[in-house]
């Protein structure tokens, strides 16, 4: 898969933006249960899930804020990203087939450092924020 | 999969620790970057990889960061954990097979608002932290 060349530190400008959508269905929670362990009845268990205060089941955080790596790691910087911090907080749950649109914008860089803030957020697509932290990024630029 | 009663935020006590033990290989990544879309050639390419500075396929960082949902959602709190918040610093390359250790740590209790702060790191089992980091979570308790 060619994500194009890998850009220089210099070639960024603050507002610069990209998003991307996906919905996380059941298998998709399963699968994420899989490979990281994490079997919570509220990713897992429907009746469980059902009784608590979410209403069913919903998606873990860190497959929603996998969104995020994705944008950062194939989009903004993509190529030559090298990922050092990352905050998260999960302000709403994600149910099972919610639509929903990742963004990530550049909001600082420092060139001498090659490096970049992004503020990351994922949201529904009908409207309400789901996801909302920051990225901290170097940027390896062309070898 | 049972994993006990829920605890209620009063049972628990700043330094109470869990930790679990993983390495994630090639199907694990593999498997990541089918469910995220985060198809980096760092974690895809041997070739690219190979020629980066980490000298070959690393592991995302939110793979790695699953342990610590793992630990949180199956067993510090354990059920009853509603995920607020998390930190996330990469402070060094995870390779595929990389052994690793991942802990949490109650560092603060707040019984009113039943919210439990805890340190969050994962380090290679021969020794050096690839990951560290802060969770904020809420403690539904028994219901």
């Amino acid at each position: 898969m060619s994500q194009g060349r890998p850009r220089s530190i210099e070639e960024f400008r603050v507002g610069e933006r990209a998003t991307a959508r996906r919905a996380f269905g059941e298998e998709d929670v399963g699968r994420f249960a899989e490979l990281s362990g994490d079997f919570n009845e509220l990713h897992i268990d429907e009746v469980a899930a059902g009784r608590s205060r979410f209403g069913g089941r919903i998606v873990h955080g860190m497959l929603t804020a996998s969104l995020v790596s994705r944008l950062l790691g194939m989009e903004l910087p993509g190529r030559g990203t090298i990922y050092l911090q990352q905050s998260l907080r999960f302000v709403a749950p994600v149910r099972i087939g919610d639509e929903l649109e990742a963004a990530v914008e550049v909001t600082a860089i420092d060139v001498a450092k090659r490096r970049m803030t992004l503020s990351t957020t994922v949201r529904r697509v009908d409207g309400e924020n789901v996801l909302t932290g920051e990225a901290l990024v170097m940027v390896e630029g062309e070898r």
